[in-house]
Parts: C-alpha cells; sequence; structure tokens
C-alpha cells in the first residue's frame, strides 16, 4: 500500500511521467496555521535541477492544495495535494520496456505489474514521488515546531567525503535553522567542498555515487513509543526505508555498538537543570523503544542511483537473451543531498503519528 | 501496539514475572499440517540455560496451545498460545523502581506508565516476550517451506569476533539445515570458538558484548513487495527492530553501498537455466521494495545487553538526586546466539505477512 | 480517518465550496480494462439537477484522473481522481456560521474543529462527497462484473410510496442491467409515479422525506468472510453509514427476523443442479459471517434530508441564546433517487475488499 | 480477522470445545483501577444455565488474566485472559461434520476452512466467544464510567412481546444501574413475564425465538467520531454486527426516520442550563457521524437462534444428497436476555476506540 500511519493517514498517489502526482493527508487537526512560504521552501530543497550535483530536469513542483486548508489553516478535513507533471520527456524512456535497468525497479515492477505498470520515469517507483511527502512532512512539521520539537538532518557523507556527525547530546536551534534552510546540507562547510568534488567526479565518469543522511529530532517529551511492533526504532524504519534509495537505517550509535561493551554503550543518567537526562547518547534517544528526551538521532544509508550511463549488463525480457543496456536520460548523479529534506519530511510524519 | 501484521495479525502479550507470556497468531489459513518436534526445537534454540554464553535461568517455555490447532493441523481460527511464567525471582529487581538501569527501558516505561508498569524482570519489555515470537514465527516458517520458502540466520559477529558472510547470490540447503538445528549458528566453525572467547571474556568482566545477526531469506517468489510503505524494507525492518537490543537494519550492501558507484553497487542481471537472476546480489535480493528472486540478505546490529554487574550512574526518581546502581540477577553476557532464532522468526513474520 | 478498507484502501478528499473533491484508490490490481463510458453513466445517476426530485444545482462532475490508469487500464498504482468544485455558491451558507441547522453536522463539526472547519456546503460532510466514491465503486464493480458478480439496488421506498421487493433467491440479470442504468431505479413502474408524487408533495411543503434503498450482490463466491468482526454484515455496514443520512442497515429478514420463530426463519439447504442452495433466503446471503452463495440482500434507511426551508427551533452559539432558523439555498427533497448508485458504489467497495 | 480497534486492539480467540478461549486487549493506558467483582457480575450477566430461558449447559466462565493487571489495576501492557473450556460434549456435534444445520455457519465455514475448522460446539463461531468480549468490554466500560459515560441495554421485544423504549433524551442513573445489574434487562417489569412466556413456549415447541436489543450510551461528550468512515455509527455498527445472530442495526429513530419527513425528523436544538441539547432525539445522538451530546441509542435484531430440535431440511455433503436434519445438543430457545450484557460491551468496546 502506498500509505502509513495510525493515528495519521498518508496516502501518495501518481507515476512519474503521468498527469499528477499528490498526497492525502488525513488526521491533521483543524487550526494550525501553516505558512506557505516554509513549505515551498521545503519543496525547493528537494527540487533538482538547482546545479550539477543532480538532475538538470526543472520541475516546478507547485503543490496545488484541494482541500484541507482554508484561509492558510487546516479544516480537519484531508489535507490533499496535487502537484501537475510537467517538463517530462517520455521518449527516452522506450528501451527500459524489455531490457531492465540493473538496480532498479523495473524488472521486478514488470513481474509484479504483468508489464501493466507504467514505465515511463520510474512511474510509481520514481524518486519523484518524494516531493509529496515533502510537502506532507513541510505541514506536519511545522505542527511539531509548534510543540517545541524540530528536525534536522544533513548529508552525513557521499562516498568517501565525510561530515561531522551531529553532537549527539546537544544540538543547538541555530545549527538546525541553519541546516533546514541549507539546500546542501552539511555541518562543516569544507565538507560541502570535498562531497561536491566526488559528486563532479562521479558525474563526469557518467556514473553516481552513495551516501549517508543523518538525521536528529531535538524536543521530544519522554514517553513515546512502546515495545514490540510499536516502538520508535520500527515506525522510523519503516518510514525511511520508504524513501527509494535506503538500504540501511541506525539508530545511536547503531552498528556500532555491536562492537561495543555494556559498560561502553550505556548512557549514563543523571540529573540536569532539575531534568533527567543522559550523559553520553549511545541509545539516540530511545529505550525499549520509547523517548527518553535526548536527541533522536538515526544515520540512513542511500546506494548510488543505479540510473547510470555506462553501458551494462542485462537481460531482454522479450528474446530472453543476455543484453547490453546504456541508460539515456537525465540522472542525478548523487540523490543524496536532495534527500535531505526528504529524510527529515520521513521523520516529521513517523514522529507526529505516535504522537 | 503489540500487534503486527495486514494479511496475518500477530498480537504478543505478557509481563516477564506475570501469570504468563504468549501470542495470539490470526489469518493462518486452515489446513496446514505443523510438526510440534520441529517447533519446539526452534523454542529451545532461543531458550536460555543451555550454556555459559546465556543466564542461569531455566525456562520450559512451553506453549500450551489453546486454540487454532486440532490434530497438528491449522483450522483457520486464530492460534493462540500461553507460556506459563515459572522460575522466576522477583525479588532481585526490587531497587529498580527508584533507580533506572542505564541503557535499559526502566525510565521510559516508568514516565509512560506513569510508575503502573510490572517493572519485574522487565515486565513487558523483557527479552522473554520473544519466546512466543519464535513459537509463531516457527508455525510460519513452516508453512513457508511448503511453498519452498527457507529462512536461515547466523552470528555474523560478537564484538570483534567475525564469522564468513553468507554468499549472496548461492546459500545451499545444506547450510539452511545446519544452522536451523545449531543453538550456536555459524557458517565457519573457527569463529565459533572466538565468538565464545569475547562472550566468556565479557562475562567474566560482569559485563556484555554486542553483536550482528545476518539472515538469509531463500526462495522467495519475484514480484513479492512493492514500492514507498509497501517495500520488503520497510516490513522486515519495522519486524526486526521490534527485538528488544536491535539498533540498526541493513539490507544487501546496505551501509556499504554508501561508499559505492552506481557502476560497482548495481547488480547486472543474466540468464541461469531460463530464469533472470543477478550475478551479484548487492541489492540484498530486492529491487524498488520488491523482490527480485535473488536470496533477501539482511543484518542486524545487536546493542551489549544493557543489564550488567558493574557499577554504574544513574539518578533516583525518588530522591531526584544522582545514584550509583549494581544491577544484580542473572544475565546475558551475550544475546547475539539465542537472538539468531529470533530473527529468523521475525523474518518469517513479516515475509508470511507480505505473500 | 477519512479511509476504508484492507486490502483495498479508498480515501476520499474535499470539500463541497473547496477548490476541489476527489478520491485515493489504492491496491487496484494491474491489467483490468476500464469502459470509461460505463464509469461516467454510475457518476451521472449520483449527480444532482436531472430533474426536480433533485437539488437545482448542476455539477458537471467530471473526474479528472491523475494516476493509476493508463490507456483505459490500471497500472497497479493508486488510481487517483480530483474532480474540481464548479458551481458553488457559498453566500448562501453564512447564517450558519454562528445558527446550526437541526439535523445537519454544523453544531457536533463546530465542536469537533473548533470552529475551523469549511462549512461552506457542509464542507468535508457535504452529500457531494459521494461523488469520487462512486467514482471509485464504478471501477471496482467492472472488475467484480469480470468475477461473476454484479451488485443492483432499487429504491425500496419513499416515505409510504413503497416499491416491490427482490426476490430473494432469484434475480435475474435483466433487472441487474435495468436498474444498474436507471436513474430513478425501482422494479415496479408504478412505485415510480407515487415515489415521485410523494417528493414532490415534500418539495412543494419545502420539506424533505426520506427512504430506504434495497441491494443485492449475486454471484457472491460461497465462503467470503468470517467470525466476528470479520463479517460480511460488519464490514458492508461499516460502509454503507459511511453515506451521509443513512440511520440503519439490515441484512435478509433484518429486523423482522426478531419477530420469527427458528423454524421460521432458518432457510433450509438443499441441492439444485448440484449446487447447495438454500430455499428460502432470510440470511440474506450470509452465515456465520460468511457468504453462503445466495444473494447478499441488504437495506439501508435514509432519515429526510435534513436540509428544510421551512423555519426551525435552533440556538445561536455565539449569543448563546435560542434562535430560529430558516436554511436557504438549494437542496434535495429527497436524496433517496441519487443514492441508489452510492449504495451500489460502497457496496462495491466493502465486497471488493473482501475477496 | 478476529480483531477490532484502531486505539485499542482486541483480540478474540478460541474454539468452543477447544481448551480454552480469550481474549488479549491492547491500548489500554496504565493506571486504571478494575473492580474484578463489578467485571464478574457482567460476566455472570452472560453466562448460560441461569434458568429455563438459555442452554442448560454450565460454564464456569472463569477470566485467568494473564497479563496487563497487576494489584487490579491495569500495566499498559496488553491485557490478556484465558477462558478454560469445561463441561463440554463432543460427541453431540458429530453428525454436522456431512449435514450442516440450516441457519447457521456449518457450511460456509466448511467451505471456507476446507473442512479443517474445529466443528465442535460451533467452534470459533461458537457464541461462546462473547464470553471473551464481555470480559474486555467490562473492563473498558469501568473507565468509561471514570469518565462519565455509561452504558445500558434492555430487552426491547423477545417475538411479539415488547418492553417500553428509552426516553430517547433523558435516561436515569437509576435505571441505568438496574438495568447494569440484572440478568434480565427490561425497563418495564410487565415486559418480563410476557418475554418469558414467549421464549418458554418457544423451548416446549423446540424451536427458538429472536428478538432486539436497545442501548444506550449516556454522557458522551460533544464531538467524537467524524464524518464519511470515521462516523460513530459505522464503527458501532461493526462491532455490534460482530455478534453472532445480529442482523440488523438502526441508530435513533432508524429505519422508521425513512417514513418521515424532514420537519418531524430534524431535532430542534434549544439551551438547556447553558448546554446545547436537542428537544427530541431522532438522531440517536449522532449528527454527521459525530456525538452531539444526547444520549446515543441504537437497536440490535437478533435473529432466532438457528439450533432448534425440529427436523429440518438440509443436504449430505458427503453424499451429495438432500438430507433431514434433527439436531441434538443444548440450546438456547433465545439468546437475547443474555445477548444484552453482549451489546453493551460490544458498545464499550467501539466507544472507548473512538475516544
Amino acid at each position: 500500500m502506498s500509505s502509513f500511519g495510525t493515528k495519521i493517514k498518508l496516502t501518495v498517489f501518481g507515476e512519474s511521467h503521468g498527469d499528477g502526482i499528490g498526497v492525502v493527508l488525513d488526521g491533521v487537526p483543524a487550526g494550525y496555521k501553516i505558512d506557505m512560504d516554509k513549505l515551498l521552501l521545503q519543496m525547493a530543497r528537494r527540487a533538482p535541477g538547482k546545479d550539477k550535483t543532480s538532475t538538470p530536469r526543472l520541475e516546478k513542483d507547485f503543490p496545488d492544495i484541494k482541500s484541507g486548508i482554508l484561509n492558510s489553516t487546516t479544516t480537519g478535513a484531508p489535507i490533499a495535494c496535487v502537484i501537475e507533471n510537467t517538463n517530462t520527456k517520455s521518449g527516452d524512456y522506450s528501451n527500459l520496456l524489455e531490457t531492465p535497468r540493473p538496480g532498479h525497479s523495473d524488472y521486478t515492477a514488470y513481474v509484479k505489474y504483468n508489464g501493466f505498470n507504467d514505465i515511463r520515469g520510474g512511474g510509481h517507483f520514481s524518486g519523484r514521488l518524494t516531493a509529496p511527502i515533502v510537502f506532507a512532512g513541510a505541514i506536519l512539521r511545522q505542527i511539531l515546531e509548534q510543540k517545541g520539537i524540530k528536525i534536522a538532518a544533513h548529508i552525513s557523507s557521499v562516498g568517501s567525503a565525510r561530515d561531522e556527525s551531529f553532537n549527539p547530546t546537544v544540538i543547538s536551534d541555530e545549527l538546525i535553522n541553519s541546516l533546514n534552510e541549507s539546500s546542501f546540507a552539511v555541518i562543516s562547510s569544507e565538507a560541502e567542498q570535498s562531497m561536491r568534488d566526488v559528486i563532479e567526479q562521479a558525474r563526469k565518469a557518467r556514473d553516481s555515487v552513495g551516501g549517508v543522511v543523518e538525521c536528529a529530532v531535538v524536543g521530544m517529551p519522554v514517553g513515546v513509543g512502546g515495545p514490540l511492533f510499536d516502538g520508535i526504532e520500527g515506525k522510523l524504519s519503516q518510514a525511511i526505508f520508504a524513501i527509494p534509495a535506503v538500504k540501511g537505517v541506525e539508530f545511536g550509535s547503531g552498528f556500532n555498538s555491536a562492537m561495543l561493551k555494556g559498560s561502553e554503550n550505556n548512557d549514563p543518567f543523571e540529573y540536569k537543570n532539575d531534568k533527567v537526562v543522559t550523559t553520553t547518547n549511545n541509545s539516540g534517544g530511545i529505550l525499549g523503544g520509547i523517548s527518553n528526551g535526548m536527541p533522536i538521532i538515526f544515520r540512513a544509508a542511500f546506494k548510488p542511483t543505479p540510473s547510470i550511463a555506462v553501458e551494462q549488463n542485462t537481460v531482454n525480457l522479450t528474446t530472453k537473451q543476455n543484453a547490453k543496456l546504456v541508460v539515456k536520460g537525465r540522472h542525478d548523479p548523487c540523490v543524496v543531498p536532495r534527500a535531505v529534506s526528504v529524510v527529515e519530511a520521513m521523520a516529521a510524519i513517523a514522529i507526529f503519528d505516535m504522537i
């Protein structure tokens, strides 16, 4: 199903080269003021065409709100938004019908949908479907902010180029605001140049490169989530893995914690300004599936986008023989910079659904 | 909620030192024969007390089936099973009421449940709740096997001690069967000794150690799963993160794929015995959230169990002052060997729910 | 939530005088041919403005399909459709903000949404929201027909004017087809005139009148549904009560069965053409929540539409005093004729979700 | 699925002559005191064997609580309860395997479960499964009472014998309390005798008789529920139709409203003690799917129990020929008196899930 959530219900629709894409966001309470400029800023952060790190396809991505918002205020009815598909060049994708691209959903979708799926531009599998997700997330994070919960992510790495990590116990409002407005969100400004170099190198080689996004949710009340299937990790990971190209998710010290001793990994409690805090944050702000009031910190690994322009081995599903493929069309050499706002949006959606 | 699934519905109940724990598994079709010996073998693999790697608490863990199975055959009604709690020593845990253990759910549960939760033995947060999950998984994997789908996991690492990885494209029935019967499941027999050494070292230091479990689902039909929130990664990760102590989940090349180029990470297609296969399996058998017929391969990172017997800093919630804590009671120095069958069970549950 | 279903997921959005209304229908398998003329015919049956029985507001109600259908064939992606709101006269409703209409949702919605809901034209509560439901049902019933399942409803009564009942054991294709195309669906042509008289009388008195719709689902396979919360009655009633103005739902002999003896109400089984049938159909085709292969027959009671033009007692929520109200605007004296296709659509949606 | 609810999750398990039946109730907040005597009283009201109106089968129906309640207080963990099956005489049912009882689920269950379902005593379809539902409802209504919401039902009719109706606008605490403790709940004491006569007559004729239960939910806050699929009517009807033998549900003036004019059926608003009330209550306390603060009133029609001891026509599924059947065993001539507490319990469950 293309929907998510229990307290809210998010339903995403559309195909990359169809008439339009969009989202219905149900369960948002009435009476919240939505700042449209802040919303459009988030959508612009995800939109491609800003520079050489992304696909030259220009999308206006203007969200046409059909219902649920009146006078910039939520009405309590489902919020529905349609984004028209423009600037599509469907001719580019014609040979994919019989020769599926390695690493892409062409083959698996072909089997699942018996060849009836709209393959143009990736159809319902396109990264373009993250635009309505950013729209929905941009609404929910404005409401979360009114409750004191802020979300920020940055590019942790692109290939071998790395940014600093979040300080896991203290993340300043200043850093959050600066990341939230950036179209290439990094903590250390030196990291940006080395990352851009890695991306440019991949672009010139007609190749692509992966990366990691690190995300923090700051200001969580204590006691959200629950044991077993109600845990924050499970809910957040379900949302984050819905982003195309994500192949790993970890919380706090994550995979590294598997190398540690309990005495190293446990976060001691202490009172600080009459509040219970932990002096370290290896748990990523989550104990027993429940928020402990420290920043929730997680990382999502993005594989390199599979659409590359070098020749690859594949099969021809019609002739049932091995084949060679060179993918044409406009592609991102690295989706990670644009994915930052998508990760933030998904985190907002999952967190909102839990509180 | 302590429940999971759409086509099936798994509901886990119980508290570690209460009257009993158990599970209701709804949606299992009628007419499947269940081999009780195979089922009990899986429960025995998870049960503690087998050797020095685990807690000396002996549990019989006998599943008392209340409904849904008649003459060893599923009736189509919900399968309900109760496991009595015996051999509990609740006195051990009394001081945790006011001084929460670092790394454990004591503090967050205290806040969430206003102090009304059953704290004895971890209550509803106890790793003991994985026993009914193994029960449910043991039923579902028997049905999956009748459909040609097999699941096997092994201890990939304990601290710095490592096992071989699965060959991601070919996993033999022989290896699967041998892992499925092992109480210390490793591919390389040399790995076992070094892992046992690491665990024994932690036990002697009254400490604990984490590790990684790698799991493979072999024989998946092509076309299971879907885009966005219907993807296999999201569904599996939601189930795997419900296991206490899991802090990271990755599929295929996972976090390593973030370091790769597209040309390195894409898995070329080829025809092999008239079947479409990939020559590598960096995708972990999943493209666009949908199975491609290759083994589904994922890894789960387990943090070191937080229950350690060394002195730790914590707080006293009654006096609202910083405090020291030494946890008494019987604890696993490493939960990873016992977690192998839990990971397999959860994978069975999630996969069954998708097909 | 404005959504329904487990195997399919229907999400309805929109407000009567907002930008547009619509629906997302997720979970429809790929590869089904949809006949757009048949679909538009169903939408036309529901649309108002055909004659004096309904509101003179003319709506074009053209469904703009955004995704999920390509070349008149389902792609497997969510089917999204937007219907623009045109011909709205919002000025008519201004006084309802403080003086809620008796029998309408004005007061309860005001409390639930703190006054932020879009009250114009009934907002999200408008009967107009049934247009996207008819759209979704029209798609699903075409697929059901390809599986041999047909759905037909008729106006069973309007006020005291009554149509014949369905023959509960045999309903001909001829009757089904004729009802499916009719904009005033009755079995007995004499019934139509007496019903129109009742409606015209109500219209002239600036009043409204209620009625009953009887619906049959023919060609159900045996074995659909289940006990307890999985029963057909529960699923269908949940869908039917979602139609504005429905206040009662009964299956088979329904409320009349409460007057009967078991020996009168039980439907004897017999073999007919090697098939198990029942000689009567007091059960309405459902035993133990499960279809028995006979026609599923149910009736839905519609209260008279609360929007009437006579003076009524109400309150003024601003002055907190009792008040008088005369509702202006364009209203149906009887929604029942138009509701027939809505009941059929809802039945199609609920039945599709179960098979 | 044998489960219900969104905010709470109720899962019912068991087969009539299996090892045990029970329920898991998830989502109940921690810290609510549960009065076990009041709980057992409700279970006793449903239990059979009290007098000649019900089956002579004696059930102790003692709820063995496995988890979720400690020191008579909810812990926040799922509440699980098992009721052992005792006093079962399975031999009575042997001939039903091939000759399904008219009006019962034997045939439809046989087809759905391919003959693998546990047919003894009705298996998972048995009215006995309402015992755990009453258990769950008894917990939830205690919590609702702490929030000022009370639920009471009475036998509205048995065959042609009728009780008074609730005064739809004012229902006294005295009446509620008296009904809540009664094992034959009627408003008018004269009604009881005529109903008992009708039942006794049916019993002597080895027949059965149906009836209607009327239920009121008093003290609802304004603003609960919502439009479309979120309406109170849909939610309540889904729960009520899950009770075996219910074939009709209506709210307020229900089917009668279909005979009325809008000017007759609309409930005028007025201020009374500074509160908005309606002077009549034809809406049954629900406008636009949302509570308006007046008593929620609904009626459920129970068909006569199909288990009768007179000879009936049926089929032999083995020989594939028409057959005669005389059902042996112990049966209720009328389930309606015992159903009163089941209706109240289901109402409590559905209402709790909405607030």
